[in-house]
């Protein structure tokens, strides 16, 4: 069976929710730019918290997205980067958010038409 | 200001939630081929709840991406249809849905990998 994201049991359904999820798109793109240590994506993707920093990491780690490396010094330094399926994402993701930032006002301005309806 | 999704307080941030939202995805696909009744759209997304399904395709009015129109008629009858703002995302979205189905296999994969460790 082809994979098919209109069947409600369809894995590929999930990747979409991957994918698309913000913190994941921030994350990647800035993982384009090169390896980061967890602290400096931390300081990069301005109010994600730890939780949610450290949740959408190991699911995309899981995903097979992203690599995880532990190096031995003191304090040990955690290292994440992407992998090449990581790598195949990215113009998807910079796609989204040029989209996103491109049609901000756009979409704020449907939004206040919309709202005094 | 530049908008810039890396910042907590930029509104883009929400449009991102907005256009990777799988049901978001979903419903601009959809859409793609041509102008679609409730029912419609019900019918061709498996398993989304029909609150899901009003309540995305509200937003996704609200945000200017997809319009909605009553024709009189006895029931009377209610299309969606895609704007220019909406058509725009549709290659983008259609990325997504490649993707998802192209990965699928690799992402599981690298899943029962992550969970046998």
């Amino acid at each position: 069976m082809q994979p098919d994201p209109f069947h409600r049991d369809c894995g590929s359904r999930k990747v979409l929710d991957r994918i698309g999820d913000r913190w994941s798109v921030l994350i990647v793109l800035t993982l384009a730019d090169g390896d980061r240590r967890y602290g400096e994506l931390a300081g990069r993707i301005d109010g994600i918290s730890q939780k949610m920093l450290t949740q959408t990491l190991r699911g995309l780690e899981r995903d097979g997205i992203v690599t995880r490396t532990v190096r031995a010094s003191v304090p040990p330094r955690v290292d994440y980067a992407l992998t090449d399926l990581g790598r195949s994402l990215v113009d998807l993701v910079a796609g989204l958010e040029v989209w996103a930032t491109t049609h901000l006002a756009e979409v704020e301005a449907a939004r206040a038409r919309y709202d005094a309806r």
